[in-house]
C-alpha cells in the first residue's frame, strides 16, 4: 500500500474535475492506495512538492467538485521533453521520497507526452516501482485513439446553445447584417462544427477547409439576398489556400473577416463574438454524457493504475457499433497518441461553407443530449474553492 | 369587443417574451378582446400593418415562448418624437382600420416615450376609443418608478455566474495576470455590479464612479502583489473625471484598460472578455423571479388595458418593505418615467473600486436566487421560431 498522485494539466474544461472526483471515489471504494494526493499546478507543482491530500473527500465535496469548472488542482503549460532528463530524475526522486507509486496525469496531447516519456525513462533506468497513467481531456476533441475527448461534449453543448441564442437576438431588427461567432480550435474544427447542432448556422469555416475569400464573400452575399441576415461560425485557426492563418498577432480571425466584409461593402453591419474562455467553463451547459463519462474514465484510470503493464498508457472511450449511443472504456499506449491530431473528417464538411453532413450531426448529437442537475448556492452554481488557493 | 395589439421594442432580453406570454394567457382566461395581435418589429412594423394573430396560442407554445430569448415579435430602434405627428396620425388610422382599441408596448425608456406621446396625441385630438399601456423591460435596469426592470435579474444571474466561472478558469495557471470582464451599461452600473454576487471580483468600475487612471493602476498593483491575480469588472460606459467615455469608436473600454495595464508595465498579461449579446440572451441562467414577474407584469398590463384612465401609463413592480423578498404590481404615468435614468446608488459603491456594499448585495441577491426549469430538445433549449420569420 502506497500513494497515488493525481494532477491536471493544460487548458481546463467543465468536466476535468469529474475525472478527479472519479479517481478519489474509486479509492474510497477499493482502497488500492493509502492516500490519494493531488499535485498542484501539474508537473510544475509536483516538482516543487506541492501536494494536497484528497483521500477522505466527503460525498458532498465529490459531488460539487464534479460541477466545478476549470482544474481544481490548478494547471500548467509545462512540457517535459525527451531531453529534460534532469527533471525526470527529480520527479522520480520526489515520488520515491513521498512513497508515491503511481502518477495519474489528466490533460491533452502534451500531457500524454509526459506520461509516455516518464514511462520510457523509468523502463530505461530499470525503475520498476513507479507507474504512469494518462487520462485524456481536451475541449478541442483532437486526440487520436478515442471516440471523443472528455470536456468536448459540454463545450459543444455550450456552443450549440449559444449559437441558437445569439442568432435569436441577432434577428430581432430588420436591418441587413452579418454575425460571426468565433470558437476555439487551432487545428481541428470540432468546436465550431458543434454550433451546427443549433440548425441555424448559415456558413461554417473550419481549419480543415480552405478559406477562399472570393467564395466566402459570394456565399455571404447570396445569404443576405435571401434572408437579409447571415450567421457565420468559424474556428480561430482557419487558414487560406497556402495554409497561412487568417488571424495574426494583432487581430483575431473573426475581426479579420469582419473588416473584409465591411471593406468590400458586402454588408455595412457585421457583429463579432469571440467566445474565449466561457466556452470551456460554463457548467450550466454541462452534458450529462460528458459528466458521467469523465467520472467513469477517472475510475477506469484508477483500476488500471496498479497494473505494471499499463504504465505509459492512456484510458480511452470507444463508441460501440449500436443503434442507440453506447460506449466502452479501454486503454491504449500513450506513445501512440502523442504528436497526432484528429481533425474533423473532410467527408463530414459540406461544400461552400454550408455546414456539416447528417452523419456528423448524428455523431455529435448524443454527446450533448442530456443535462446535469446543477446545485446552486445564492443564485450561482455551487463550487469547490480551488485546492491550489488553500496552499 | 375589439382587438388588443402587443409589440416589443429596443434591446431584447430573456424574459421579454414571458411578458408577451402573460398578456396572451390573460386574454385566454378573461376574454376582454376578440383577438390579441402581435405587431412585428415594434412601431416600425405596425406602421406597415405587419401583424400576427396570437389569440389561440397553445399552452405548450405559451410555455416555450417564456423560455425563448429575444423578442419573438421582433424589435426596432424606431423612436417616435413629439414632432412626428404624421406618424401618430397614421398609427391611429391603422388602429381604427383593424379595430384595435389598445396598444400594449413592451420596451425601455424610448418605448415609454412612445406610450406617453401617443396618449398625449389622442387626448389632444379628442380620440377617446384608443388606449396605450407600457410594459418596462431593460437589462440595464435604469428606469425610474420601478424597483427593478424585467430582464435585469436574469442578466444579473448570468453575469454573476460568468464572473465566477471565468475567474475559476483564469486562476488555474501560476502566472501573474489581470482579467477584465466588460458588461453592458452605458449610463448605469447595475449589470457590472451584479458580477459582485459571485464574491470573487477584485475591482469594479461603474459609470457612476470616476475612472482615475492612477488610482486604478495602484489598486491593480496592490492586488497583484497580494494574490498574483486581479479580476476586474467594468461597465462599457465608464468615464474619466471630465465625464468623457473611456471607450471610443475604435476600441472598447476594456481593451483601452488592457492597453493601459500592458503599456505601463502594471502586468505583462491581461485578458479581456466582452460579454456582448450573450448577457441578454442566455435562457439557461433565467431567474425564476424574473420569469414569474415578467409573466405577471404582462397579465397586469392586460388588466389595466381596458380602463381609459390608465392610458399613457406603465405597469410597475414595487418591492414591499418585508423581511423576505416580496413585491406588488402597480401602475405609473409613463410621462414621469421618460428621459430619466436610475443610476446605481453612489452610497452602494465602495471606495477604491473595491466593489459594492452589503446593502447592494442584499438588494440584488433575491432577484437571482432561483432558476427556471428549461425544456430541452435535441440537447439545446426548446424555442419558438420568431413570429416575424413566418411572415
Amino acid at each position: 500500500m502506497a500513494k497515488c498522485l493525481v494532477a491536471q494539466s493544460e487548458g481546463p474544461s467543465v468536466t476535468v474535475n469529474a475525472i478527479l472526483a472519479g479517481i478519489v471515489k474509486a479509492n474510497q471504494l477499493d482502497h488500492l492506495y493509502d492516500k490519494v494526493l493531488g499535485g498542484l499546478n501539474g508537473i510544475e507543482g509536483i516538482l516543487s512538492e506541492r501536494f494536497v491530500d484528497l483521500t477522505d473527500m466527503s460525498e458532498y465535496e465529490n459531488k460539487i467538485l464534479c460541477q466545478t469548472p476549470a482544474s481544481a488542482l490548478g494547471s500548467c503549460r509545462y512540457k517535459l521533453t525527451r531531453t529534460t532528463k534532469q527533471e525526470f530524475d527529480k520527479l522520480v526522486k520526489i515520488m520515491h521520497k513521498h512513497d508515491i507509486e503511481v502518477l495519474i496525469y489528466i490533460g491533452g496531447n502534451d500531457s500524454m507526452d509526459t506520461v509516455a516519456f516518464l514511462n520510457e525513462y523509468v523502463k530505461e533506468k530499470q525503475i520498476d516501482d513507479l507507474r504512469f497513467i494518462g487520462v485524456p481531456k481536451t475541449i478541442d476533441n483532437d486526440l487520436m485513439y478515442i471516440d471523443h475527448c472528455p470536456g468536448y461534449p459540454s463545450s459543444a453543448k455550450y456552443i450549440a446553445t449559444t449559437a441558437l441564442q445569439t442568432w435569436l437576438d441577432f434577428n430581432v431588427y430588420t436591418r441587413k447584417e452579418v454575425f460571426i461567432l468565433e470558437t476555439m480550435g487551432k487545428d481541428a474544427g470540432w468546436l465550431a462544427a458543434s454550433a451546427c447542432l443549433s440548425n441555424i448556422v448559415d456558413l461554417l469555416v473550419l481549419p480543415e477547409t480552405v478559406f477562399d475569400e472570393t467564395l466566402f464573400l459570394a456565399e455571404i452575399k447570396k445569404c443576405l439576398k435571401e434572408k437579409n441576415k447571415c450567421y457565420v461560425v468559424i474556428s480561430e485557426g482557419i487558414k487560406n489556400a497556402d495554409g497561412k492563418l487568417i488571424a495574426d498577432k494583432k487581430i483575431s480571425a473573426s475581426n479579420k473577416l469582419r473588416n473584409l466584409i465591411i471593406d468590400t461593402n458586402t454588408a455595412s453591419r457585421c457583429k463579432v463574438l469571440e467566445l474565449s474562455s466561457i466556452q470551456r467553463c460554463s457548467v450550466i451547459q454541462q452534458s450529462l454524457v460528458d459528466m458521467d463519462e469523465s467520472f467513469n474514465l477517472g475510475v477506469c484510470a484508477y483500476m488500471y493504475s496498479n497494473k505494471a503493464k499499463y504504465s505509459g498508457h492512456m484510458v480511452t472511450i470507444n463508441r460501440k457499433n449500436s443503434d442507440k449511443y453506447d460506449i466502452e472504456y479501454g486503454i491504449v499506449d500513450a506513445s501512440l497518441v502523442i504528436d497526432k491530431i484528429k481533425t474533423f473528417p473532410k467527408e463530414w464538411i459540406l461544400d461552400n461553407y454550408h455546414g456539416i453532413t447528417k452523419e456528423a450531426y448524428d455523431h455529435i448529437l448524443p454527446l450533448i443530449d442530456k443535462n446535469t442537475n446543477i446545485i446552486y448556492e445564492n443564485g450561482i452554481p455551487a463550487y469547490i474553492k480551488p485546492y491550489y488557493l488553500n496552499k
